[in-house]
């Protein structure tokens, strides 16, 4: 394959943002979507960046997302509300949905707010930034269309349904946990496969429910959850308390991304709460430094450098992406210009030189934390 | 190895109280405490069992558990309060805690109880249960000391830090999730090294950090956490929620169970949260027969009869073991009765016959759900 070439960042999120426009979101939305892309690419989780634009904006067009979201909150308790998303795009009904969490939480100490007829989100991380940005803990998670075997089944049953969660430290960098319940992103077996190349055991099984190793058959069959029973059993309650408690969909009822004559109906549960509710705040950062110092001096196994603190190599990524550029395949830039060409909007050129700080979205990290 | 013998739960039950009672701890939380170890004797998970009992008894014994704990409640925000365990008996303290979480969902619609200075409050399935009990969402973390290697580390550092959660369905018994963050309890470790069997790799690490499947080195060494990368960070979440918000101890700094010079200084986080939030309660109930339905519809892989349900295991095994008596090994039977010798409690019988039905605390599966 081709080697990927390097792009700016302020000048992706401004195609992308422009495409969004092109498409009639309003501007406000266009770049929440777009941070929400770009957030990921910048963090190196390619997965869920610039490679979605194109299905979000062809679901747009064929109107089964909303570009005009008009999102419902009912304060169902004192923390609590219950959020219609309008069937908007996903980032969008999903930050709106974390701000309330938010205000929920600075008036009343901690806020949870559950979403139904949303959308795909995209990155789980994004969400639980904004709450620590306001020095709160954010918690995230979503439900997805059946992709995983459940422990001891053969057929996609259960979403890759991920979990972020952020919490603030003191001098050291929050710390942003995002995992999908998956042991693997498909994406990875969709290349493993492209290359020839035998993917690990434990990954998928094929068709039958079996283990296996061949690329091609784990496509055919199912991605397995990581950790076995336990993060099938994780995946399953995400499952019930985005889709069977908010009133949206769930599992084998919830639509793809891919299919674009129906609706999604995915939900989100997303959460705030204060560092001081048990401690004073300063109190409590000083001991998240701690802990996160003990963690990173605890002796590495034979072979490894240093134990990282959950969020540290995404963060390393985000510092070099935003100075060096974003790094996308070919292919992938040969998918983006045809949609921009499409739209009328130009995709930008590979950078040559050295970044300037231009940074859409103010970064949790690198202008505090770069040399760290 | 020699069998083991099986005994009545209810003549088991009314031992482990004695002990208590012989020792000075109330009636009321001596039916806790036991009722907490029964129940995990019930459910197969014999790791939280009867082989707790006697450093329970000896932590009593050497002064670094209270008897007699006061706790005390503060609300520190409409949904949450903080608890101080006054150093009690972990399910004296943990059962306590979930109730007060339990009364305040019931009038806020949801509740969160922050805990420190507590001990080892045995399986987190226990305080769950609790909440299931009222019809409500039960959560339940607690912190424990360092026992497992992070991920890219060789020490321990991390304790097993389980999260349960249990969710009422309707016609369906109530959904009961309980699982350590390590790949697997150490107690089977222990017997793999009693008998020279040889443990399956990426269940632990030797003392320089290289996966074993040596049990005696992976003893000498550190347990892992389930998932890798995902385990460790899930484990490191639940000690930061447990230990370092609420103000109890955390990481490296909190004692073992088996150090009896010192108080353990644990932290819980228990919560609940009512079903009827964002729809009707019947409509919620409903909505999870049907999703429990169609995971165990859902086709099982090459050689398993059928998908299960998360704690279906261990409802089967409880209501097994209600009919047929709890199976004890003969060293841990002679372990029990040498502390009840020293106590002046008299350990029963191995049974002979069927059991008649007289549970302690009021099962939640059998009645209801045993034909199934």
């Amino acid at each position: 394959m081709a080697e990927p070439s390097r792009y700016r960042h302020d000048q992706l999120h401004a195609f992308c943002c422009d495409v969004f426009r092109s498409l009639g979101v309003s501007a406000e939305d266009a770049g929440c979507v777009t941070g929400c892309l770009l957030s990921a690419e910048l963090r190196g989780v390619d997965s869920h960046g610039l490679v979605r634009l194109p299905v979000y904006a062809r679901r747009i067009v064929a109107g089964v997302v909303n570009a005009h979201p008009s999102m419902r909150f009912d304060r169902v308790a004192p923390s609590v509300m219950l959020a219609d998303g309008d069937n908007g795009l996903g980032a969008v009904v999903g930050v709106q949905a974390m701000h309330k969490a938010i205000e929920l939480a600075e008036t009343t100490g901690v806020g949870i707010v559950g979403v139904r007829r949303s959308n795909h989100f995209g990155a789980a991380s994004f969400y639980v930034e904004e709450a620590v940005r306001e020095g709160l803990i954010g918690f995230a998670i979503t439900n997805a269309p059946p992709n995983m075997a459940p422990f001891g089944g053969r057929e996609r049953f259960l979403g890759t349904n991920p979990v972020a969660i952020a919490i603030p430290a003191g001098k050291e960098p929050p710390l942003i946990f995002d995992a999908s319940t998956s042991v693997v992103a498909r994406g990875k077996i969709i290349v493993a496969a492209q290359t020839g190349t035998a993917i690990p055991e434990g990954w998928a099984v094929d068709p039958e429910g079996r283990p296996t190793t061949d690329a091609r058959q784990a496509l055919a069959g199912a991605v397995l959850p990581f950790g076995g029973p336990k993060g099938s059993a994780i995946s399953f309650i995400i499952d019930i308390l985005c889709g069977v408690l908010t009133g949206a969909a769930f599992a084998t009822k919830l639509n793809t991304l891919e299919n674009l004559g129906a609706e999604q109906n995915l939900g989100h549960v997303l959460a705030a709460m204060r560092t001081d509710l048990f401690l004073p705040a300063d109190v409590f950062r000083s001991r998240m430094d701690e802990i996160i110092n003990l963690l990173k001096s605890s002796p590495p196994a034979e072979g490894v450098g240093r134990v990282l603190a959950p969020g540290e190599l995404e963060r390393r990524n985000e510092c070099a992406n935003r100075r060096d550029g974003i790094a996308i395949s070919p292919e992938l830039v040969s998918r983006l210009r045809q949609l921009g060409g499409e739209l009328g909007v130009e995709f930008p050129p590979p950078t040559g030189c050295e970044l300037e700080s231009q940074p859409q979205r103010q970064t949790l990290f690198c202008e505090r934390y770069e040399t760290r």
